[in-house]
């Protein structure tokens, strides 16, 4: 299988730089007309695909408010991820998982093996527990093609009491650009990314000569804008998978209005 | 609802303390003769129960290996946890999440909410968005009587290198250690906990004061004993919830056996 870091830039290349965040939170299950339940989140997630599967490059679905409906709401993550496969849709599995050893294993067969109904194209995980108890997550993706998105630094005002502490003259979320990075070995793109969020006042990372994906939720309604990405971002904005959740599906249920709405952030990223 | 470190309190009175980790890990279902899929799976975990639920004080879960079996195994996990409820034991899922704002407040609800099935008595959640994004998964669970174990200081050899990071003079895990205390507020025991790893060669972490309850994992087969405990913990060790899976879940299948385990273990500990 071809690895991750080629698809996503294939995938980029055809259908644009846009990952759409699926966040289907109560509110928006009342604003499009649904029950808030098992039925409302598979209607909601099933028209996301149905309007825009054909033409997102990347979804991003959010697995906390399908697991807040228990094993229900993760039969509705597996026929998401089914269909957004079946459209063509790539889909980075936001889940934030963190372990050490088999029990990291575990998570990675869940989201990265060939033969798991959730297996996404890619996972977002949590370093707390340290770069290298990712080992098990990073090797599986290796073998299946699969990528991952590391926690790096967020934009929420308490992020940086983790990601800033100081390990010896390089903070926490210089680490994992310096280990991601390593990861990578010499690919471009590589397969492993880093999460960053969009609306920091200034970029306080290195990402000289990082050659993974940079995945930066936030975009429309969070606050951050495509100008302010080339802002933050500067050189490494080539490498950016912005990613907007609420600015989207805020235009739903109305499949024209959801199709506009990525149809004009695509555009404005071109 | 009785709050969490009160519920808990109790609950190791009556049945001592030790906290059984229910990791059915592929390598365990296969040496209990089962099936690695979600049937062997709900068979090893209906045994737990069925041999254990009304000796043991607490079961861990950990989420990783049922999440491996894709919405089947999460509702193998729901009916766990139903079970483990009807036969007296209390349960902490191992699940480690951790997001911010809405997204946090979809993993609350999915683990601490009175509707849920998946609501369990206590959620590990993990801290590298900062203590402040646990807010959501805090208020819940004060709101429903339920705790948290805030990941803290891990016995894995990389786990230093985020935990031990400096924070202005208290490392990263300090400070998990003096936040969680203030969430405690003046309850003695609180309904907020941390983890902190069995085998570290020292503590490195100041507990004085620390009120709430401390999951420890990695007593028995990962190398940790009762001893040890004492000595590692000092003065904490009455706060400490010893953890062991492999060390009860090799005994098994047989019940007598895993009942002796249980038994032997809970003993040593008193």
């Amino acid at each position: 299988m071809t690895d991750f870091g080629a698809r996503l830039a294939e995938q980029v290349a055809a259908r644009g730089r846009l990952c759409v965040g699926v966040d289907p939170h109560p509110q928006i299950l009342q604003d499009w007309g649904l029950s808030v339940d098992a039925a409302g989140l598979a209607e909601c997630t099933h028209r996301m695909v149905d309007a825009l599967g054909d033409i997102v490059a990347v979804f991003k679905p959010q697995s906390a408010l399908f697991e807040a409906f228990g094993s229900a709401g993760i039969g509705v993550l597996e026929r998401f991820l089914a269909a957004a496969d079946k459209a063509g849709a790539m889909v980075i599995m936001d889940a934030k998982r963190g372990d050490i050893g088999s029990t990291m294993a575990g998570y990675a067969r869940a989201y990265l093996s060939n033969e798991s109904p959730l297996a996404a194209d890619a996972l977002t995980v949590s370093p707390y527990l340290g770069f290298g108890s990712l080992t098990p997550a990073i090797q599986l993706a290796e073998a299946t093609g699969r990528g991952l998105y590391v926690l790096c630094r967020t934009s929420n005002p308490e992020g940086g009491q983790v990601q800033l502490a100081d390990t010896g003259g390089r903070s926490v979320a210089q680490v994992m650009v310096d280990e991601v990075g390593l990861a990578n070995a010499d690919r471009d793109p590589g397969p492993f990314g880093l999460v960053i969020g969009g609306t920091l006042p200034a970029l306080d990372v290195d990402l000289t000569g990082f050659a993974g994906s940079i995945l930066v939720p936030g975009i429309g309604a969070q606050g951050g804008t495509v100008a302010g990405l080339q802002e933050l971002f500067g050189a490494a904005a080539a490498r950016v998978l912005p990613t907007s959740s609420r600015e989207i599906m805020s235009a739903g249920p109305d499949p024209d209005s959801l199709r506009r709405a990525v149809t004009e952030l695509t555009d404005q990223l071109r």
